[in-house]
């Protein structure tokens, strides 16, 4: 993929990741003073907003119906992520800390964008932001963070920053076409979270294609304790997936509904993913890479439909099937990917997030547009499959087509963004490792020395080593006498 | 006890395992089927029974009553109770990924055998769920994963998953003759959860003994970082204990002052805790057993009357006599038992669960036997100890007596439930490991390679010896020439 | 600084340890039985009171509001403030275990001690407590853990508990100055908690100051997987910030502004954190220690502000200047106070906490005293800067000059409680460590044998030793024959 690369890389980061984070981070202060403010229910006048609206009761304020979701999500991005990206050797440093870099930089600019997009008061043209504002940022780090999970070890903390820019962008406009013009039903981002992300980084990676990447192959694994980092991450994206998947819903029965689908569709996969990954081992032991991110299938597949009436089995359903997919997408679709697609996908995202993602968007479909009366209610049909305003007249089966039409949509963002994203991150100036220092923290941090003083067995057998070693020698000396 | 099991292990578990898990999952998927629905405040109706119920506020919904405190409680199942087994030098992957797949069962097999005890609707036929189910659901699996405390590293998943099916299974029935025949109070299940769970586990490692479980010493202690792993449990459980007493008390008052109980006597428990552990230690020095286990023996003693009017410097007396029971149980009792009566307690769950739990439910006993209309008032004495409907004309006296036969039946369905099971896991078919190898992932896990490759030290270690060899080989030849 | 302690060290504490427990907690259990009690939220009265204050639902109970933000804060302060400190390589039982023992005593003692300055009355002398009270405990315990972080690794637990008692007394009493004599407001304590807790524990550090520290220098860095623990705290004291900011504040927009302000303060410093730290470095690589503490700083200095009309561009500007500033005095300031001014902080709390929280006081100053009521409403200036009362004369402007005060208070409590404290801690009666001593858990813990049965490479290398050890023998008998 063009020889501009095949020179000496140079990892000096000292002008380039300042200069970026401060310019970046000074455009964010000029833009967020040009555009966001505090809205009705964060701004000091809520106590007359409350009375002009006949409001009764502080706890009405949304703050009191999302905050726990809210947190729960925000645990999910900064631990979550960041931990399940800690499982390689000697890369935990650079899975956790870019992890945090990037989505304290896309929160701010996701703000911005999807403001713009979505709550844009075009009186005064400044956005008005509360709690579901900042809902919604932290979702559209997590494409990026998804993405980030295929370049995983390969890519310069700057580059990093690119992807995340750039994924923002595109995120708040597949976002704006899929939830509006579309008006597709997505609570828990099955297609503009999952899908979206999944591809976008899935492209990146398959245009950065390092063909001596085995040059790093002795970190490409993990270590014992390393893997019991990443399970942190695992777990606190499996117990908060209900939180991720009901935070913007309806409230009400809508968040309700939300939380119990996604919680029954998680542990589904979760013997599903145990059982597929004892199968494809010789003698039936659990390999740990399917644990930490196959049982978690059921979660991204449930996104779209969390709000719908798909019912508790239909849930169990949903994550019984991702959660096989899922393992055998790691145990055979991965390595294939790499040695005929020349693709390389470090944290297995297309197994995790592309296919699920995509699964998601079409059982929303199929969930919708079978959707009845009877079975939904007269109003909550309406509430629930959003068929107000311009939408009255869609019928369920219509929605279901555009559910499927979003679906499309938000890969083909992913593929076609990605690809481009990919090409401007080839520039030979941001940075980027050699292919025989990936995976490596070495890299992009000051790493503290190694265990050597505390390690009372190492010094003895150093001890011993000279102490021998000045037997020989005597020994030797001896001898030539 | 019986020499069936004086043979070579076999812990080739390829069919088994998958097995279980597929079989299990789709028998959930076909009972979800037929049995589980939305309940009112989940269901798409949410609106319209809204209406008529005259409920003006989605607030009222049950779910934002109950939803932090839920995630909470999920977290202490998951990461709470998985970490707090990582402490094993070499069964952290077991502790936490075995955790894991106990409670994912666990849970989908709690809500339809809790449904059918507590919430059968008996015109429909149907089991209708909500938030408090889940939060249920999550207590039931939280009896098996104490249960598993005692087996630890000794049993294979396989095992693990029959004393998951067998543990929600008596749990139910324990718990439907608690709370519904005897009626009751048990806000954070000292007996129905902590004592019935801690002895079922400790019935079923009496019947499992092994003999020469001392082969694997060696790997039956932990090491630095895995104590450090463990401490992540530890707090987690800890800090989260105060909504596991109060998810499912009464709204208002009934969840308050079980929260403020609850964080109390875990304060006072932290600190007796760590007195009895000091004491026991030469030179005062912290054992981390002690500091990981007993410092939660406060909140395990308080889940019975954690709603009663104990006043806050009851709850204190409650942790502090608790710390130090607890402590000087893992000082002196446990090994007793191992000794005399042949229990192997890998955790110590005898200290930390089954003993402050039948505490707990005979705390309770006094504190109902003591109540009086003065202290909680009127209506307040007949919503928090529910002398409501055919139980209104109980006293608070036989209220009392009542608590104290409910801990009675939940150590009896534990001892007796857990010897039957005991013997049902003696069958040679469920893949356990041999007495030299427990303790060991490497038994049913792909366990990754050690740290050579990233340890300099280590590799300019083996280069120096490597070179001393030849140094030395060749002395050898040339002394022989 | 004298030489009453130019002697061996005695770091025996079986006596000392159990006994300050012991008398600590029993005295906890007599002043709780003498002067706690449930407030009316709380208490079984509810009911009555809920009906005679017209109150309709449950959910107007405060625990509703707040319940869910306490836990958060209760997650910042036990695993929080615990896994930071547990960055040092051989000092993380002490970290995250000290840090629990002073937290469950500290809570304790606060509760009553703010308890006697805030909620006694008067008329029953009983102080009534509910959800509110546990989360103002948790913040008086922050106090003393920021002071434990200056003292980490040096001292012995007998000490922290002291410093404890006297910090959270010396708390109690600059907050009543600050908060009810001068009526200042400090929803997120940057002057009460941060600005006082940061210069207590620097003050401590300085009068306990070891000419010879160095000699325990080989302790007193980070291994890698200590700074991946590290990273567990510091990530939740990231995201649970605007928690911590929000918890205590008004219902309703108070507590929707300040969540948003300090979500987006963080955000700003890590850029800016990150952007400093490469600059610091010679290639520009990251040092762990600033992404482990500077980008928290913007959430400290967002706490006396967080709930004013700051706007969301005025935060990002304050989390800006204080992930710079935090970030240069890890580089520059705490080298410099070590050599000049014989100041030893472990974590850098100088950093973190003490000059942000101080910058934070007086930015609140500055935001306080340019409020309008065109910007905050009438109703709202009154609320949101407490004008209520016997200060509702007060002008913004003069409500600027008393923030200002406020947080000279607040430093000078800490100075001089701190120098007092500090020179109590010098009575040799307890325990503390040795020079050579310090930065290492072996002192007072029982730390797990090291990890040599697990490491095949090491067990390979011993027994290769050994062998070579007996040929080189072998090889010198020879010889000498």
């Amino acid at each position: 993929m063009g020889n501009c690369c095949d020179r000496p890389k140079d990892t000096y980061i000292r002008v380039s990741l300042p200069a970026v984070c401060f310019v970046w981070q000074i455009a964010m202060v000029v833009l967020f003073g040009v555009f966001i403010r505090y809205n009705e229910e964060s701004d000091a006048h809520w106590p007359e907003y409350k009375k002009k609206q006949n409001i009764t009761s502080d706890a009405e304020n949304d703050f009191y119906y999302r905050y726990p979701s809210f947190q729960d999500v925000h645990v999910m991005i900064f631990v979550g992520f960041g931990f399940l990206m800690t499982f390689l050797k000697r890369y935990s440093f650079g899975g956790v800390g870019f992890n945090f870099l990037i989505a304290a930089f896309g929160l701010q600019w996701a703000l911005l964008m999807q403001g713009w997009f979505h709550s844009l008061d075009y009186n005064t043209g400044k956005i008005y932001i509360g709690i579901e504002n900042l809902i919604n940022a932290d979702f559209c780090c997590a494409g990026c963070l998804i993405a980030y999970g295929a370049l995983l070890g390969k890519v310069s903390p700057v580059q990093l920053l690119v992807v995340t820019l750039f994924g923002i962008t595109l995120f708040a406009v597949e976002e704006y076409i899929i939830l509006n013009l579309l008006h597709c039903r997505d609570a828990g981002g099955s297609m503009v979270i999952h899908a979206f992300g999944g591809y976008y980084g899935l492209a990146i990676s398959w245009v950065l294609y390092r063909q001596n990447l085995n040059q790093s192959k002795h970190l490409q694994g993990s270590v014992y304790h390393s893997d019991v980092f990443a399970m942190i991450g695992t777990l606190f994206l499996w117990m908060f997936w209900p939180s991720f998947n009901s935070a913007i819903a309806n409230h009400g029965d809508g968040q309700h509904r939300a939380a119990i689908n996604t919680y029954v569709a998680l542990a589904s996969s979760v013997l599903t993913a145990v059982a597929v990954s004892s199968l494809s081992h010789r003698t039936g032991k659990l390999d740990m890479v399917h644990i930490q991110n196959a049982t978690l299938a059921g979660g991204v597949a449930m996104g779209a439909s969390a709000e719908f009436m798909i019912t508790p089995y239909g849930a169990l359903i949903v994550g019984f099937c991702c959660g096989i997919i899922s393992t055998f997408g790691f145990v055979v679709v991965t390595p294939f990917l790499e040695r005929k697609l020349k693709l390389q996908d470090t944290c297995g995202i297309h197994n995790l997030h592309a296919v699920p993602g995509m699964l998601g968007g079409f059982i929303s479909a199929i969930v919708a547009a079978a959707a009845t009366e009877s079975v939904y209610s007269k109003e909550g049909l309406v509430s629930t499959l959003g068929l107000e305003g311009k939408f009255a007249n869609r019928s369920p089966g219509t929605q279901g087509g555009y559910q499927a039409a979003g679906t499309c949509v938000a890969i083909a963002f992913g593929l076609v963004g990605g690809a481009i994203v990919g090409f401007i991150l080839k520039i030979p100036i941001w940075g980027d490792p050699a292919d025989d220092n990936c995976f490596d923290d070495e890299v992009y941090w000051e790493v503290p020395e190694d265990e050597e003083t505390i390690h009372p067995v190492l010094e003895y057998n150093n001890h011993m080593t000279h102490k021998q070693q000045d037997i020989t020698e005597s020994n030797f000396t001896l001898e030539q006498s």
